[in-house]
C-alpha cells in the first residue's frame, strides 16, 4: 500500500443513494457501451463447468448504473450455459464506497438483476482498482463506466483551478497526463492479471475529443465559480480553495491506444475496439422541452455534488470530519445551479468506448 | 424476498467502526473456535488448482473479530498448496452493514490477513445468511461466529420485556423457539448448498447452557432497566418500549443437534463436533483487576449498544430515522452503565462450538 493523505486521494462518489439518483448523465452516457458488452458476452470464451463464471465491474459506486450492462450480459450468458451454472458478479469500488446502498439496490430495484435470476451472486470489493484485487485469471467478463478517469491520487495541488483541464499552468498539465498514463497502465497490468484467457473488458471512460477538448465548459466554469463565490462570502477561506483539487483526467484516443502501439499488446491484452464519441446531454435535452433553467441548473450541480463533491471537499480545514462539510455542499450545490441556470447551454461530454481481451493461451 | 417491515427484522450492528470497538466479549468468546478452525483448514478436502480456495466469513460485522480466525487457516492452507494458489475470503453480513468499516479494516489493520500475504483476496456479501447467497459447491471453509443467535425476523412482539429469554409469556417464548428451529434449519440448508464435498463449517453461536440458562442476566436487567427508566423521564413512551424486541435465541445444544438426530445428516451435512462451554467474562476479570466499577459498566453497556442497540431503536416512533435516535443510544448507554456499575458481579456467557462437513460425493 502506497502511503498517502487522504487529501491526496480521490473520494468516492456521494453517499446515501444520491449517487444512484444523480447520475443520469452518466446512464446515458454509458449507454453505448451496453451493447458491447452484450457483444462481448455473447463472443467470450467461457470457462469450464463447474468453474463459475465472473463477472467485474470496476468502479460500481452505488449500482444503478450497473443494473443494465449486468443484466443484459447475464441475459446473453444464461444462453450459452445451463440454468443452474452459477453467474457470480462482483462490483468494486474504494473502501469509503456506499456498499450498503449497492446491495439495497440490488435488493429492492426492480431492474435488479438479482430478480428472477437464479444461480446469480452478487459481491462487493472495496479496494481500488489500481491494485490486484481478484484472483488471476478468474474473471471472464469485465466492465468499467466512468471511473477510469479518476486518478490513483492527486500528483499535484492545481494552483490555478480545480479541475487540471481548465489550468493554465503546463507544469501541473503535464504532471497529470503523466500520472493519468501511468495509471492507465497500472489499470490494465492488473485486469490483465485478473482476466482469464480469452475473457473480455469493456470500459467506457471520459475522454478528449478529437479536438484535444475535455467539454462540460460550462459545468467546469461554474463549479470554480462557485467555490470562489463562497471564499468571498467568508465561508471558506481562499487556502482552501488551493488544497481542493479534482484527481481526473480525461484520456485522447492516442494515449488510450499507446500501451498498445509497440507489440499491439499489452500486460496480455489486445484493444479490439476504441471509439471516441460525444455523449448527449441529456439535461439539455430535458430544458429544450420543459424551458426550466432552475431545473437545468439543479441537475448539472446534483451530477456535481454527487460525483466530484465529496473529493473537494477532503480540502477543508478540517477535512471530510469538517464541521462545515454539510453546509459546504449545500452551498456549493446551490452556488453551481444558480450559475448554471443562468445561462443554460449545452455541453460536450467526450467519452470513449474500450473493448479489450486478453489474448487467449 | 420475504416481504418485512424494517422493524420486523434484525438491525446490523452499530457501524462506524463501533462494533469493531466495543467486541472484545465476542472475540474471547470465540477464541476456543479457532483452534477448531484451524484444524479443519488442515483436514479440510482441497479444490483441485485452478480452483480458488473460497472461505466464508458468515455474519462478519466490521471484520475486526474476524482477523483471527481468517489468518489461522490462511496460513494453515498456504502450507497445503503453492504460494500463487489463490485464496478468497467472503465476509458476508446484512445489507445495512458498515462494509467500509470492513475494507478500512482489512486496509490499515496491523493484523490483517491481506498484510504479507500475496494471493489472498477480501469480498463481502452484503445479504442474509438466511439465503442461499454464494455459489452452489463453491465454499471450502465456513466460519459463523456470533451471529446465529439472531433470528431472521421478529417473531412477535414480547409484551413484557425486550429479549425471549426474560419473558414470562409462555406463548411468546415458544414462538421464538420455533422460528429459532426453523432458521437454523434454514441455515443449514443453504450452508449445504454453498459448501462444496468435502467442506468442513464452524460455528460458534451463544446458547443455553446445561441448566437451560441463556447467561447475562445482570446484563438483560440492566438494559430493560433502562429503557424503563427512559420512559419513566419521558424520553420514550411506553409504547415505543412495547414495539422493541431483540429478535435473538440461544439455543441449547439439544436443539442444535436435533436436525441431525434422524439420519446423522442433514441437507448434506454431518455435525462432527458439539460442544456447549461457558466463556470467561473478560470485563469480570478487568474488573478483579482495576476494581473500576464505572468502567466495568461502561464496558458492558458498549457491548449492547453496538450489538443490540441499532434493532431496538427500530421500535421509535420514527425508526431509524427518529430524530431522537442519536441521542436515545447515548441515554440508555448512559443508563445501562450506571445500572451496571451499581453492582458488578460476573456473568455467565454459554456458548456453543460447531463443526459441520459436507459430506464428500
Amino acid at each position: 500500500m502506497t502511503e498517502m493523505s487522504s487529501v491526496s486521494r480521490p473520494a468516492p462518489m456521494e453517499g446515501g443513494g444520491a449517487y444512484n439518483r444523480s447520475s443520469s448523465v452518466q446512464a446515458a452516457g454509458l449507454s453505448p457501451a451496453v451493447p458491447l458488452f452484450e457483444q462481448a458476452a455473447k463472443t467470450v470464451q467461457l470457462p469450464i463447468t463447474p468453474t463459475p463464471i465472473v463477472i467485474a465491474d470496476y468502479g460500481s459506486s452505488e449500482g444503478r448504473n450497473s443494473l443494465a450492462p449486468m443484466s443484459a450480459a447475464i441475459r446473453t450468458l444464461r444462453n450459452r450455459v445451463d440454468p443452474e451454472c452459477a453467474i457470480s458478479v462482483v462490483h468494486t469500488d474504494l473502501a469509503g464506497n456506499d456498499f450498503s446502498a449497492l446491495f439495497q439496490t440490488l435488493a429492492d430495484d426492480s431492474d435488479s438483476y438479482l430478480r428472477n435470476n437464479d444461480a446469480v451472486f452478487v459481491s462487493a470489493v472495496g479496494r481500488s482498482f489500481y491494485e490486484q484485487i481478484l484472483p488471476s485469471d478468474s474473471v471472464t467478463l469485465g466492465w468499467s463506466s466512468w471511473a477510469l478517469q479518476w486518478l490513483s491520487r492527486m500528483p499535484a495541488p492545481i494552483p490555478d483551478q480545480v479541475h487540471v483541464n481548465a489550468t493554465r499552468d503546463a507544469t501541473v498539465r503535464a504532471t497529470y497526463f503523466r500520472q493519468a498514463n501511468e495509471d492507465w497502465r497500472t489499470f490494465l497490468k492488473n485486469r490483465g492479471r485478473e482476466l482469464r484467457h480469452g475473457g473480455q473488458l469493456v470500459v467506457l471512460t471520459m475522454a478528449l475529443d478529437d479536438n484535444g477538448d475535455f467539454g462540460l465548459r460550462p459545468l467546469a466554469k461554474a463549479l470554480y465559480g462557485a467555490l470562489l463565490g463562497l471564499a468571498d462570502e467568508g465561508f471558506i477561506r481562499p487556502d482552501e480553495i488551493k488544497r481542493m483539487a479534482i484527481p481526473m483526467v480525461s484520456r485522447s484516443k492516442e494515449e488510450l491506444a499507446a500501451p498498445f502501439s509497440e507489440n499491439e499488446q499489452f500486460a496480455g491484452l489486445s484493444m479490439i475496439h476504441l471509439h471516441v464519441f460525444n455523449s448527449e446531454d441529456q439535461n439539455w435535452l430535458a430544458f429544450k422541452t420543459d424551458h426550466d433553467a432552475k431545473k437545468f441548473g439543479a441537475r448539472w450541480a446534483a451530477f456535481a455534488r454527487a460525483s466530484v463533491f465529496p473529493t473537494l471537499a477532503l480540502g477543508l480545514d478540517g477535512g471530510r470530519d469538517d464541521p462545515r462539510a454539510a453546509q459546504f455542499v449545500n452551498k456549493f450545490e446551490d452556488g453551481m445551479a444558480v450559475r448554471l441556470a443562468a445561462a443554460p447551454e449545452p455541453m460536450r461530454i467526450p467519452l470513449a468506448n474500450i473493448v479489450l481481451v486478453k489474448n487467449a493461451s
